[in-house]
């Protein structure tokens, strides 16, 4: 096993079992919206966002456990924008990582409370959470900004609008939609864990870098996949060759970016080392 | 016009005017997305939580304008739910205050993603709120508890399932689907004006009361004016004259609860008075 793989071991567990011990309360909500929750917050997720906070946490010298509650917000707010997203009105599936989506298992109306319970603890958690009350208050306002108009919420409106015949355009859509919510994992994740204001910012940027190379891989996988993919891609703007280049441009910017952080960073570069080449 | 009713136009325009200073930043967004959300927030509602939040504030000896983010926020939550609740997979309303509702007018996908945004804006302008640090994450925590699982959103679940068929089981799930908010709007004006520890449980129990007589008289309306109505009503469970009966008793505990407030709490009486007498 690599260092990286160790760490994400680690972390992944941590975030499981803080994940849990969060939602112990949802045993007072109505049965059917607890279970419609879980249901999609234990969907065989990747967990990238929360493992990109809680390293985030450590390429500042800070604890993961001190950016578990944003680590959890942030799992929320991509699990709710997955349920909504499913919807028969918005991208009508039915299966997600080999299971019935939410509306498929609980009905459409429990599918949109759901999505909206996940979205409202999300901010519920921040509000929760045992930092300095000025640190809570800068946490719940990256929140709001990251998920909302300006930020991924805009970014799928942009997306269902269609007209994304550029890599500017392309990439606009998709830094709000995808990237909004992975810049701010990072982001926050450095500030939960007591980050100074240089190493914060480092971070930040990294985690920009980090969601654009994340789609552009995601999306090459997708292609080598399935023909059949429908979604805005960076292949029907690029060829291959100059997605690839691409890919390789922005793994260096995103590397370039960790320099203030020192030795810390060393994590953090050998995540975008494994985007850079992963294979699912 | 009765003083009440002065206080109420006053406080009214206050809103009104820092609702359109809130939103500026709106004009970022992706147009449809701004203007779906205006559709909603701008339909001709009676802004009773925001005018509770200003009121409470006031009742507790300070400020209106120091509540003016909370009852943006409230109402935020207020729009997005009916937003959501109008959808097809949900009420599936046409029309709503003689207008099309948000997905008639721009789509279901966008009234999913304007519902969303309107929730997320709600703790984005709670966090962006110049109160000290402690209070917005009182605040922002209360803001939570109210609109999620265990509040508006538990009671849509409850609602939307079925077999309400005692007045414990009906007020049960109103005192989640509205009151919750409805108190939160009153507890949360009285926080962000700076109120006392017991001012703001005065505010609070009043708040509660102030749901359940809402809700009743809304009932009472509704019937008297359509009698298709299918929603679930106080008159399914108890006959006309113990609907009044019950009415006029949680009227009196709303008052009741006012004493701690001294004669600040004047205004939110005669609140309590108008709402029970009211015919529209």
């Amino acid at each position: 096993m690599s260092q990286l793989e160790a760490t994400q071991k680690r972390l992944i567990t941590l975030f499981e079992e803080a994940l849990e011990e969060q939602i112990v309360g949802w045993a007072r909500w109505p049965a059917t919206l607890s279970a419609a929750c879980r249901h999609g917050l234990f969907g065989g997720g990747k967990r990238v966002r929360p493992l990109l906070s809680l390293m985030a946490a450590e390429a500042v010298g800070g604890r993961a456990e001190d950016a578990l509650p944003w680590a959890i917000a942030v799992e929320m707010i991509h699990t709710y924008s997955l349920v909504h997203d499913d919807l028969p009105a918005m991208d009508d599936d039915d299966v997600r990582r080999g299971r019935p989506t939410c509306h498929v298992a609980f009905g459409e109306a429990n599918a949109i409370l759901a999505g909206d319970a996940l979205l409202t603890e999300a901010f519920a958690v921040v509000a929760g959470a045992p930092w300095p009350a000025a640190r809570t208050v800068q946490l719940a306002a990256l929140l709001g900004e990251a998920a909302g108009g300006s930020g991924m919420v805009g970014g799928q409106v942009l997306d269902m609008a269609g007209g994304l015949d550029t890599v500017a355009a392309l990439e606009r859509m998709q830094a709000l939609k995808t990237g909004a919510l992975i810049r701010a994992a990072a982001e926050g994740g450095a500030i939960a864990a007591g980050g100074a204001f240089e190493q914060v910012v480092a971070v930040r940027r990294c985690g920009a870098a980090l969601g654009l190379l994340f789609q552009i891989t995601d999306d090459l996988l997708d292609r080598q996949q399935d023909d059949s993919d429908i979604g805005k891609n960076v292949l029907d703007v690029l060829d291959m060759s100059e997605a690839v280049a691409r890919r390789d441009v922005v793994a260096a910017e995103a590397k370039g970016t960790l320099a203030p952080l020192g030795d810390s960073g060393a994590g953090l570069a050998a995540l975008v080392d494994a985007i850079t080449t992963r294979d699912r």
